[in-house]
């Protein structure tokens, strides 16, 4: 095993499947979660499992936080028996969650107070792709962050792209995505319910369009879901309505305009209204469904 | 050269493409347009041009339609001097344009009246895609005008989506797909111009959405318009304004609200209201720029 000790905390399917890879890569890897089959499954597949976050980072070299939104983020890092009590001056801190430019820059600051080093380093690609060490990190920090951070990155990613020092790109690439993929299921479930209410059949819907100029990956990823009836949240309606509310402030602070991200987010927060909001994000075309009594796959008729 | 007899009406760039296509197959090919340096292009070709549509909708098997809209498709078919004066019975017409499925189940029942069938035919692929005879065929109608169609579909397309006897089902398939395809312009525009807005570089997020999730056919076709400041119209946004158009009336008939169609219109009639309905679709950018004072690709600044 290599000396690096990685700590990986949120052991959610993105950060459960980081900390496979990080072991996979022989690193000295902690796990980090407060639930105990999470732990479970870390101890089993080779790694140390805590719930104690200023042990853990005692020593560390890299420690990812792959949690949900920025108070977790912020909750890990400085809240009561948080990491910064136990990481050394010259260590790494990834932050992986999508959270807004602003909030990844201050992290930044207060970790570079005290001597460590902050990549924004936001991640995509599913659980899938996070399990097998393939995720896509949107990064940005000092070129020392990166180069303490290069074994854990390695270990995790695909892709890395460098998107400079200033703290908060990283972010606000992730934003961008996050508001293309907000639209894409949107425009996906609005396009899918529009045609079964003319008629068509769901199904050749899917075959055509992904043969065409309308595809996305979106569309192509989250279809299949609709088709199968399986709802099951591999992302949940709720990380939209927080993703796309991060995308709409950040334009409102810009004063910049965003009808599309604007009308879309009206429809993941009419999801979450229905009580769907830890439904797979596909189920946004529900609210579809709602204003039109269409059938859909799974249905009783 | 075939007996088979084909014509096109309308040799704009995408039923240029089809003619050629149809040539290159050995059929017996007349390609019809006002325009005298499109007969031009034609005659070179070694296809038939004419401006007479009655001469050369006689003795014709297979007759494609290659305009811009409802209204033309209207005029070449029904207007003074227009096909179905001299069209046999048994002859079919392919109905190409966008247009809503009500017009397009109008003309299949006035053709059926005169003996003469029809296909509910849109095409999707571009000019590159006509000119190579591999465009998409999304076409609907009865068996018999199938396969009097066949020798020309064959020609001209790689891929002809059937779908069912249904005239209208072909129409109501191109409208779902413009929905998405007019959706995902605007949101690229509107995520990349965001981007920009908050200091990413243009080029870096075409690097990186093109390999993430966010990303979708007509970001990777039309951003590239962008990078290289060229709006020549490949497809222009007054065909958005239209298309648009035709989904949101479509919704509007069976009740069925479309709020991200809906925004996506908006930019596109906003674009137009700007002077740039005759440029390229991905020139609905210029909308987020007059809103942001961002600064595009060949720009002087």
């Amino acid at each position: 095993m290599s000396s690096y000790k990685s700590v990986i905390v949120g052991l959610g399917a993105m950060g459960m499947g980081a900390a496979q890879s990080s072991i996979r890569a022989g690193l000295d890897t902690v796990g980090c979660d407060i639930r105990d089959e999470a732990l479970a499954a870390i101890s089993k597949a080779g790694g140390t499992a805590s719930k104690d976050l200023i042990e853990a980072a005692k020593n560390a070299d890299a420690v990812a936080i792959i949690v949900v939104n920025a108070d977790q983020t912020e909750a890990v890092l400085f809240g009561a028996g948080g990491l910064v009590q136990g990481l050394s001056k010259g260590a790494v801190v990834l932050g992986c969650a999508t959270v807004s430019a602003d909030f990844s820059r201050s992290v930044g600051a207060r970790l570079a107070e005290l001597g460590i080093l902050y990549l924004d380093a936001p991640i995509s690609g599913g659980s899938l792709k996070s399990a097998a060490g393939e995720l896509s990190v949107m990064a940005s920090g000092s070129p020392d962050a990166f180069a303490k951070a290069k074994p854990l990155l390695d270990a995790i990613a695909e892709k890395v792209f460098q998107l400079g020092d200033d703290v908060g790109q990283g972010s606000t690439m992730k934003m961008v995505n996050q508001l293309l993929a907000g639209v894409h299921i949107a425009a996906a479930m609005e396009a899918l319910s529009l045609g079964v209410r003319c008629g068509l059949d769901a199904e050749k819907i899917y075959e055509v369009i992904t043969a065409c100029a309308g595809n996305s990956w979106m569309f192509e990823n989250r279809v299949p879901h609709v088709l199968e009836a399986d709802y099951s949240p591999r992302s949940a309606v709720d990380i939209f309505v927080k993703d796309l509310g991060i995308v709409l402030e950040e334009g409102k602070r810009n004063q910049f305009p965003l009808p599309l991200s604007a009308a879309a987010h009206q429809q993941y927060i009419g999801a979450a209204g229905m009580g769907l909001g830890g439904e797979d994000d596909s189920a946004v075309i529900k609210v579809y469904q709602k204003m039109s009594g269409i059938t859909l796959p799974g249905d009783n008729d």
